[in-house]
């Protein structure tokens, strides 16, 4: 997707990457273009006449890789045999998909929300009673059914600042400058539409790690903004340099207007937790530049190293003076997906700005309205997450049970991961210190390079094609993330369960072995 | 909203409406400009520098009329007097927020896939635990906590796929042609999305009813498209006539290239249902002049008139024979918002999309992966609406009951609503055949708009912001819909129950003619 966006910025007008056009489409296209002159008309929406800059649009986690993984599963189904009994989708953050259960307490105080007549069991804790009961007489009609205000139900987005003052040791936040959001994803993509203008060398450049998460090259292709990228320090656990920033930033001037610049910490697909002292860098540079930042701090609740810590840009931000506290312009992002909860499918999120122009936050509001509401039950849900039972309450023992439990394991398996990578001969990962993926860099011997140029495919999506048509698991290439040339990656999860995840690098390092003698 | 759209159009650039700069916003940038300028630096985002295509957007549902009645609201919870005691939000088509009651099967069914242990409880019946473990086992995990396939659960598009061939009378239907969406207006968004390209005289031109739903603006201005208007026609019901389409296309062409046409039936704000002549009309148009068709169908359940039925354009286009049934590119929506069941906060729906170029089902399916997945439990939701207890079930009766009280109170308010606006001198309403508002055509006196020019204001915003002032009866000027010029128009939904609307009515009365005699 780098590739497609770069062309685009050329203008070498858009492409559409192999992949997208097979399977089932091809058929069916070759089927209807067989059809008789008289019975069929050319297509008023055509791949010719459709919107370019959507075409552009690449989205490798959930990408051709993917779609292959889906037609292997159907094949299994079907009887076929394979080399391996079940695919491992390893591609995706999607941790209850991977058997993570739910935490207790958030489903019961959505249930309730859902059915009220369970306010009346005597089944569900009290705990859990009072916030449902919290929530609902905040909603229209005392239902999750009504919409919200379009920013957020009230007293949700009081809790949300309430829980942000907690983790920033006292630093206020303010509800109305909290926004709740369809999932991160949706907030990332409100505010960037709004920062988006210009035209020729004033379009708005938005700068972004590599690797990063390809939510921002796609919305940034779709918006038709420029993609200005600064790269991470594989060698030193993917740190952020700032000399790198000013690097970028310089050579962006040439075409574009840098103005936004995206931080993804802890990062995703490269698991590194920002020093605070980089992050002080960070926030001069936003300041001495005057780039809008955007904080993507979804996997705040997943650290694992010892030596790191999580810290929040408002709060590095509001320790660092006046000059930059009530200067730099900060949007940051938070969602129900990640953390100990996984709770993806409900699609909850907010997001919190800090400095924002007055008008602009009515322009967000305006915005937003157009598509009424965010999902009240996600709302619910990130309620919960920012509002969880307290020392004392019914739940809380079963709340940090599970809660503990479930960041204890990936605590291990982070560590395994690395482990188990770095023993593989042509394999280096580095520490897991967050989220929840592995991006280790992999070795591509020049004639596995070959015979992937020969297929006209990425070398190392030909390395994960490879793996998951002889072992069934299912990886992204670190080409969908972005990558320095000439090095080569892929991204998985650390959400299947130990055991799994053994299996797993068992035949990973088989797979890579036998892979290396192959193109020897 | 349409001026502003026609601004762009013309170059002039867009502007932002008054009424949004106004509140909290204004006293906040004015503090903020009196600091020292020494710690205030210019902001990255500004006004003046943000996306123009984004600040052109209005959306008059939740418009300045919407934050007055919040300001209002807020002003009697402080003990303000005022001439009434409660503000009646008749703006938004938000049944639940009115007292509507949920559908009981409906939330049986998503709180035991919310909290699958109360699948062992004897407190709900076995049909809706039978429609959860369904959902459940199609889930990832087993779990509304996972992420669903972009398309939405396969399942559930199964049951949208039956029940829309049911609905047809057998036309079938095909669950790979049926996307799940957050609401309808996500599906709409993302097929403009799809649709729009070109520059200047080549950009594309989207064909919207005039009076429409703001959605369609606001989605136009964001994406850069022209808005090209066509009148309904009030002295015949609102009807839709083929003739102006053509008028609008042919001077649509001097500007743009027009190859979408929007269609919303049963329409909002206008409640009228569209005849079978009047569908094939539109078909040929859409394949005589190669225009792609968006049948905005949300109210498929809402029609009250017994002259009246609705048809999907789905259904007369596959009775049209094969020339158009295998030509006419259609995508049709649908949402588990309106109907009998209002569960907007949910934002479930679906997108039916037809003779699509299989290629830009691939595109479809890219562009949704960005976003993940519509939220689970609102998919849930649709499966249940596409799905509800049959005869034999045990929760059949209930459910029935429940449905035809709901629709039963719709009909008798609808028809209740035309007679009580028929009554009042200077008022007009065609007859409410379907949908869930009235748009009752307003005499505006000219001293009412001299004062309305005074102030700034579009007539009929004036007299609505009256009406709220000494009412507390908050509906939407037509000006937020668009009207014929020198015409002025206000929506108003026939939600709130009987007793209340009555009252409405008999205050709106009294306002009208205290405003016809103050003006006279």
């Amino acid at each position: 997707m780098l590739r497609a966006a770069a062309l685009v910025r050329r203008g070498c007008g858009p492409r559409i990457s192999g992949p997208w056009r097979r399977g089932r489409s091809r058929a069916a296209a070759e089927a209807s273009a067989a059809l008789p002159a008289r019975g069929r008309r050319e297509r008023v929406l055509t791949p010719e006449s459709m919107n370019p800059q959507v075409k552009a649009v690449e989205y490798a986690v959930r990408g051709p890789i993917v779609l292959k993984a889906g037609e292997l599963e159907q094949e299994l189904q079907r009887g076929i045999k394979k080399p391996f009994t079940e695919v491992i989708r390893a591609n995706i953050g999607d941790a209850q998909a991977m058997g993570q259960q739910p935490i207790t307490f958030l489903r019961q105080v959505i249930a309730l929300c859902t059915y009220p007549n369970l306010l009346d069991s005597p089944s569900f804790p009290e705990d859990a009673k009072e916030r449902a009961r919290r929530i609902l007489q905040a909603c229209g009609g005392n239902s999750l059914g009504s919409y919200s205000a379009s920013q957020g139900v009230k007293c949700i987005r009081e809790d949300v600042a309430a829980y942000i003052a907690r983790r920033d040791g006292g630093v206020p936040a303010d509800p109305d400058n909290i926004y709740l959001t369809t999932g991160a994803s949706d907030g990332i993509t409100t505010i960037l539409k709004i920062l988006v203008s210009g035209a020729g060398k004033s379009r708005t450049g938005v700068m972004i790690p590599i690797p990063q998460y390809p939510l921002y090259s796609a919305v940034i292709s779709e918006l038709g903004a420029i993609q200005v990228n600064y790269y991470l320090d594989e060698e030193n656990c993917w740190a952020l340099n700032v000399n790198e920033l000013r690097r970028a930033l310089r050579e962006a001037k040439d075409y574009c207007d840098p103005k936004v610049l995206c931080i993804i910490n802890p990062g995703n697909p490269t698991g590194q937790v920002q020093s605070r002292k980089c992050m002080e860098d960070v926030i001069h540079f936003a300041w001495e530049e005057k780039v809008f930042l955007l904080a993507d701090e979804v996997y705040q609740d997943n650290v694992y190293s010892p030596d790191c810590r999580f810290h929040s840009f408002k709060k590095v931000l509001s320790e660092m003076g006046p000059e930059y506290s009530s200067n730099v312009e900060l949007a940051s992002f938070h969602s129900t997906s990640k953390g100990y909860m996984g709770e993806c499918g409900y699609r909850g999120g907010y997001m919190e700005v800090i400095n924002l122009h007055p008008e602009i936050q009515a322009q967000l509001v305006k915005l937003l309205s157009v598509r009424l509401c965010p999902p009240v039950s996600g709302q619910a849900a990130m309620d919960v997450v920012v509002n969880p039972p307290g020392p004392g309450e019914e739940s809380f023992e079963q709340f940090m049970r599970e809660k503990e439990s479930v960041l204890g394991n990936l605590a291990r398996k982070a560590k395994l991961t690395e482990d188990m990578f770095n023993q593989v001969p042509g394999i280096h990962c580095n520490p897991l210190q967050g989220a929840m993926y592995a991006f280790p860099r992999i070795f591509i011997p020049p004639k596995a390079v070959e015979a992937a140029q020969a297929r006209n495919m990425a070398p190392d999506m030909f390395y994960c094609m490879s793996l998951l048509e002889e072992t069934g698991i299912c990886v992204v290439p670190g080409s969908g993330f972005g990558q320095r040339e000439g090095t080569y990656h892929f991204r998985i999860t650390i959400l299947p369960p130990m055991e799994k995840l053994k299996t797993v690098f068992q035949k990973v390092r088989d797979f890579h072995v036998s892979f290396l003698e192959k193109f020897a």
